[in-house]
């Protein structure tokens, strides 16, 4: 089978790590060029990785008539043009979470997709962590009977940087939108409201953009069953993501927050190291979702995860935010349900 | 030092339990007298006990000289006048929670009481578990920095009975309490307002009582803190209570699944058995209040969880249930807000 | 049913903890004398705890009739003589582990005991321990299959002092017999033979007495099943006691490193605190051990474990030490191939 | 850099792992041939893999001049003759363990291989895993002060069949032989000498071979430390692979017996599924070990792992069989010491 073309779109951290994993860890990918609106950055990234080809041009790429999947890593402002850019061009799209952070553009950017028939599959990666994939695994046989409540907990070790919390979209679309979505794998039902509250506990610059930086939001779901989401931006500790799927014969419980199987046993206790951040926690997914990707392209499957659910995703993180901000609660709307101008 | 002369009225399962340790398991404590509107049950206790009295009447046991201590583990529909009648016996009260489930009446215990001068503790027993106690005392030497979320977790392995729920007051004040009492106990502040919103997810029968199965209360705490704080009453797996106290340098976490230090290894995975209740759970806390009951008494000091807490854990109840129900974040009264007819 | 009537000989640390759990935790019991060879200390720990008799001389209370059981809690050399005058007075006998340090000296006892007729039980306290209990409950529930291997190990958290070491007959009788004696409750065999090593590891000072810090046993059953017993006196982090038993469908794993169900999350790591010693580790085990041992007195019952087993377990030390110092597999000797002069 | 161009020789289910791995996951090894003498076999690999060359005859593959590197992942009776033949060659050579089963034949190949000056990295994959690296960094970096203890265990899930024992040289040389290697990587000294004892606990079969499924190592250091070694054949709950490391300030825990952060809470307890067996252990280590191979091969470094620590193991592992044979401590001899006809 031919090997995959790919060209990967941004090259900051998360899609330097793409890069690197499409070079050397997903079979039948062939990394064949980076782009990134910093040059130096492209050429460096290019040479690091053996590629020949590095742009700072997305049209470059697009009409390049050897490149067969573009893998949208850009900052999220740019993501809904990028995505209708390729739909345009015909080639596969990875596309990073979120489509957009607004609700409208998100669902424009679902029907420019959809009309295409592009292949297209959303970055969120928790879907294929092996522990993730194997509690929806256990439920799927029947382990804990009918779900009834999901619970996620997302703590980052630190706050961004002020100047990314400004462009965030807010704590609900920047980080509660990959529970959002794990809620909804998990309990395999639409979320219909949320009822979302929070607090400045530390980083106080947050309020300058109406953003803070711990929330918590309570979903209920179709069909009576429930559900709350946990973020805070300054667990310091590490990286500490967490879900529960209550059911009705049992719970499963999905964590991950030792770094590695060592315990160190002295008189100050017994003591191991934690995840440092998502890089390390997903380091596995990051992976598996690229080899997902490339064997739904090589054998044209529909991924497992598309554009859709980056709409409803999106679309419980904007009921959120309003919820937050008028202090009630709301109704996610439906794709239907939105106006696309 | 002359023991403490004690009196357990109300022989129910906790009831019984406190007889059982103050007759066994307290040093300074000798068992006199069981009361019970049953009859039958308050012999059958004497009985086996070895106590030579037992008694269906409060007055005449509230009216003895040779009892020195009262501990109220009656329905809580009873708990305010009982406090009320031991306060003018000049006896000390050991009061279950919670005080009331009317907060004019808890306000109006608490002026009773306080104004009696009798020694007052309340049952909040999480406050005696040696986990909480060492999270406590980690939190007074600085291991966390200052306290800024509180998260807890109480669920029960199955609802409790109909006819329970319908004298219950309800979820919050009924289960979430304790998580109330022992959040305020942790961070050192008051909670000054809540925002709940709860679910029935399995017992449908409780819609009827305007009742929830599941339940989450947002807590704000004076000085900018926040907390969360999870109910509910169908775990099915076992008894679990959580905690976890986020800090500006560190997070603690109290747990407490496991039955026993024993794990089976098979090839159905590894195993260990999950405490079914909170007998089991708070076995240590239920003699360790005693224990430091029965202290106080015989050196006259000042219980360290008094009926004023009793009235804070109410009141931050009956926030939440009026919340839950006005959709509404609503302000958490303080003693002197509260009219006392 | 009456108190029985008891009195501790040899209030070191340990038996001052058994007279402070007569005293207030064991019901049924009645602490009426305590003894020791300082009378300063008897005089003290009787104040203390509230007792009337004190005495430096054994026979003045073995004499008493209004004294039903006598609990030595001595230096080992003392225990078989003070074994044998307990028997000759009827009264009921709680004899702290070794027997004696000597193979005949012990069987000598046994004799002496069992043909007086008097309850005894051995202050194998691990037997009583809850993990230890609900192992033994699930191998009795088939829950491994036949039992093939006993893994023990034992690690103090810093050697004793060295006149400790002096009189203690050596790591084997000292701090492995009590590995021997719940490996042959656990896999409910006798052990047939010893191979065992050993090294000193960082108490150079032991040699002088040539005894080891550091010990391995490797043990034989009845019928072909094994297991290994590791010693240690220098853990340092604190006291580790663990067990594993492997069967034909399953291996139980018994363990117990953590103080209390408290975790501190922080930039250093997840860390909770270990337990310090045998008796916080056992806190449970020493009292209910004591409870068991006067219900069978109150009952006229025999106790679960008896002196019987002191012999064993000390037979299988004895050979332990035999084989680490000729570097071969020595036998253990049943109490009828032991000659008792 | 140019692609390592790698051969593997040897496709039973690990020379399959590695020539996956050398074809999607180890960047610079380009896989161009696969070897075995089941052609069916290589072929089938061949074309699975997108290899162009497949063969059964190892020396048309060591003539190839396009061929730098050769895995050599056949059975154990072949090591010697291919190691020594790969040297002849001048290509580059990664050797499974053991070296040989015979001790001579060892030590001449490692003459061998060391004349020749060839580039060689021997198969203890666990130096690669993260967990055994983490804690040797912690080691390196004085978290436990001085080692001086290492106590290993290794169970399988289910004995090997009956041809397999027979060829495999005893469990000495086949299971313990990881943990002796990884006992010297973690203590940093040699082992002068080893007590061994074993048993047959299920798989009776094995004593046709004078073999034992069940066997203890206590191994002696330079400089006075020391260890165990547990291996059984027979685990059947799963891959059980342990270490601790116990210092003179600490002690380190390598574990890894949970297959996936996910675990099941219900009415029959709290439940993990284990690691079925070695290659899902070592996943990560097989690859990184295959990564660090080739990054020697194309940078000229010596690998961290070579020829004599496969000849230092299996010394140990021989002197274990002959010690469990004589029934008495048997000491360790260096690689001067052996005869090499």
């Amino acid at each position: 089978m031919d090997a995959v073309r790919c060209a990967v779109f941004g090259l900051g951290r998360l899609g330097h790590q793409h890069a690197i994993n499409l070079a050397t860890r997903v079979p039948g990918a062939k990394l064949v060029a980076v782009l990134d609106s910093v040059p130096e950055l492209a050429e460096k990234t290019a040479r690091e990785l053996g590629v020949q080809r590095w742009s700072t041009e997305p049209d470059e790429l697009l009409a390049a008539t050897d490149i067969d999947a573009i893998f949208v890593v850009t900052p999220t402002s740019t993501h809904a043009t990028l995505a209708k850019k390729v739909a345009e061009s015909g080639k596969a799209l990875f596309l990073e979470k979120p489509v957009s952070l607004d609700l409208e553009e998100a669902a424009a950017t679902v029907h420019a997709v959809e009309a295409s028939g592009i292949l297209c599959q959303l970055g969120f990666m928790r879907r294929f962590d092996p522990a993730y994939k194997a509690a929806k695994a256990q439920i799927a046989a029947g382990a804990i009977g009918e779900p009834l409540y999901f619970k996620g907990i997302s703590r980052d070790p630190q706050a961004p940087p002020e100047t990314y919390v400004a462009a965030s979209g807010g704590i609900f679309a920047d980080q509660s939108i990959h529970d959002y979505d794990i809620a909804r794998f998990m309990m395999e039902r639409e979320v219909t409201s949320v009822s979302a509250v929070g607090s400045v506990l530390y980083s106080k610059e947050v309020a300058r953009y109406n953003d803070v930086d711990q929330a918590l939001s309570y979903l209920r779901f179709e069909g009576g069953a429930a559900g709350d989401i946990e973020a805070y931006r300054n667990a310091f500790y590490g990286y500490d993501i967490r879900a529960e799927i209550l059911g009705t014969e049992g719970t499963l419980v999905v964590s991950g927050l030792r770094q590695q199987n060592v315990t160190l046993l002295s008189n100050r206790g017994s003591n191991y190291e934690i995840l440092p951040g998502f890089i390390e926690r997903f380091k596995e997914a990051y992976v598996d979702e690229l080899i997902a990707f490339i064997q739904c392209v090589q054998q044209g499957e529909r991924p497992s995860v598309g554009v859709r659910d980056g709409y409803q995703a999106l679309a419980i993180a904007t009921a959120a935010k309003r919820s937050y901000q008028e202090k009630r609660e709301v109704a996610v709307p439906g794709l239907n349900e939105v106006n696309v101008s």
